[in-house]
């Protein structure tokens, strides 16, 4: 097994791309996507090209990166004085005179694909590629996996940490800035999204943001959360009470827990993402709840907090060892509230682990 | 003057958009950034698109968004329950016969442009449109200046109490961590981007990394930081010293310093962005370190950390009452460190206002 994060690793998959590209006979692809190129160079700066060809492995990025880019990147840099890292590009793919480029369909923007059509000789074939580098990313390296595990460590204590200073008088806002805090003391970057802390019928909106409102007593309160760790995400949903909870949040509670165990249940390899989704869904409908859950189970996550797979009922991709995923179905009642459960596992040869730490008993603070 | 965020403003930025479009024989405008899109309707949420015709002001958005859209949005509303939302737009533009659909060529990717030209009868013409809401909202409204000036206080404040904490063993990431926690507890929804903190030699990265290192004694210490308040971004830099600054310390701060001045003086009404950056350089020049001056002078936020106008070499655009950016010279001597001072400076009718209410004496702890 590689070190985490070496350059080898990146390297290593640089290589494999560009076996790729000899098998679909193009000689070239131009990574758009900032989060793929990190992927494959291990350069973390928010503005970059790689181009590989057979011959080449070369990064591009502006002044602001120059000491930045050589420390971390183990291929070879164009930094780019004036003007936008594209032209730069287009000089090289003239210069090594390649006739057969593929390009990053979902990554690359109508006018910088304008701007190829334009700038390059018509002889060169540009090929849309989808989600080539997205595909690799979708089994996660050893190296990975520890450092999602590392992510969501951090993120369930700084949920824990936070929680010990849970007050009903304490705003969404405030809470939501403790758990971020502990985060960051616990080794995160920042956060993998921006937090949720929605109390009471706020809670019903599932990607609601904080308010400068009190959290109350005796309401829902839910809190999804992830972290960012040496660039790997985590993500993590509870919902708890303070205060007293009542027959009927302990009922609602219940059939959530049922049925993101159920989905976990059915995670292993070779398992359907829609059948998944399925069991989510189907253990709600015997609560008569199925049509209150109005998102799909779950979603993949690495460098990016969405990645596939999508666990959703249209999804055909099959589970894989190495995958990481979400399983995180939900309740919303206008009005009255929303409930959900959510954990990040790892698909495992025989099943699944589920990664995150923290229990999933109904928390009544 | 409307009151800020009312469902007023919005709809009038929409009605001169829809006036644009009248007046280049434009049909209707497909608006699928979604930042574009919070700036037409106000709704918040992260997956949206807008379709603006004669007749008809429609967001899309998925069911998560459905109680919020209703909530925020001063158009009509489309939840799309199942696939991407451009379906549903295609299906609309169909159905009102749109023979004349302007599009943002920077914020569509090639695929869903391909979508587009798939789905769409051949007869429809459609015509990339290069930053026409950018164009809208270069100049802020009376609201949008306030919400950037709470954003600036905030950022301020929470610099202010943060700094208040720092020890040398403090490290880089911890100061960050206070810092944004600061921000949290004054308001802020988060960052406006990820907070630099850079001790020492770490300083001559522009874009650094906070590092688990603790900050040191007797060095530069860069902090740069933004908020992001009611959606409305702050932008601020300082570089100070832990325990003593040196002689050379001082001498580079006084040039950067007087460079950041010179760059302000020159800020009014009818001045050419690239002057300004002009005049931050041949400052810089005659102290010898414009060569150590790796990036533009800085660049309008407001939505969004980056916005036009860029304040570089070749912007040919001049200042307008009402545009907000940032002046931000910097030096970076690769070794020894760096030093930048920002600030948010508005554009007023006679010159300009300095937002940034912190002091730009060399603080020294």
């Amino acid at each position: 097994m590689k070190k985490i994060g070496t350059r080898d690793e990146a390297a290593a998959r640089r290589a494999a791309l560009r076996d790729r590209l000899g098998a679909e006979k193009l000689q070239a692809i131009l990574v758009t996507s900032t989060v793929n190129v990190r992927y494959l160079t291990g350069f973390t700066g928010s503005n970059s090209l790689l181009l590989l060809t057979a011959d080449e492995e070369r990064l591009f990025t502006d002044p602001r990166y120059t000491t930045q880019s050589a420390e971390e990147a183990s291929c070879e840099i164009t930094i780019v004085k004036k003007g936008p890292l594209l032209g730069e590009a287009i000089a090289r793919i003239k210069k090594a005179k390649i006739r057969k480029l593929g390009f990053e369909k979902s990554h690359i923007s109508y006018e910088s694909h304008a701007k190829l059509t334009e700038e390059l000789p018509a002889s060169v074939k540009l090929t849309p590629l989808d989600g080539w580098v997205e595909e690799a990313r979708l089994v996660k390296s050893a190296s990975e996996i520890e450092r999602i595990q590392e992510s969501v460590v951090t993120n369930s204590l700084a949920f824990d940490r936070a929680l010990r200073r849970v007050r009903p008088k304490m705003t969404e806002s405030e809470l939501a800035a403790e758990l971020d805090y502990q985060q960051r003391k616990l080794g995160a970057e920042g956060t993998a999204f921006a937090t949720i802390v929605a109390s009471g019928a706020h809670s019903a909106l599932p990607h609601a943001h904080p308010r400068h409102e009190a959290i109350g007593l005796n309401r829902l309160l839910l809190v999804d959360m992830g972290a960012q760790q040496r660039g790997y995400m985590s993500d993590m949903t509870r919902t708890v009470v303070v205060g007293k909870a009542s027959r009927r949040m302990r009922q609602l509670y219940s059939a959530v827990l049922e049925a993101q165990l159920a989905a976990i249940d059915a995670v292993r390899p070779g398992v359907l993402c829609a059948e998944v989704d399925r069991r989510a869904r189907i253990t709600l409908r015997r609560h008569g709840l199925d049509k209150q859950f109005i998102h799909s189970t779950g979603h993949g996550l690495g460098l990016e907090i969405h990645e596939p797979p999508r666990l959703g009922r249209t999804e055909v991709r099959t589970l894989t060892p190495g995958m990481v995923i979400t399983i995180e179905p939900g309740v919303y009642l206008p009005g009255e509230g929303g409930i959900r459960i959510e954990d990040t596992v790892l698909v495992t040869e025989t099943g699944c682990d589920v990664l995150t730490p923290t229990p999933k008993d109904l928390l009544v603070i």
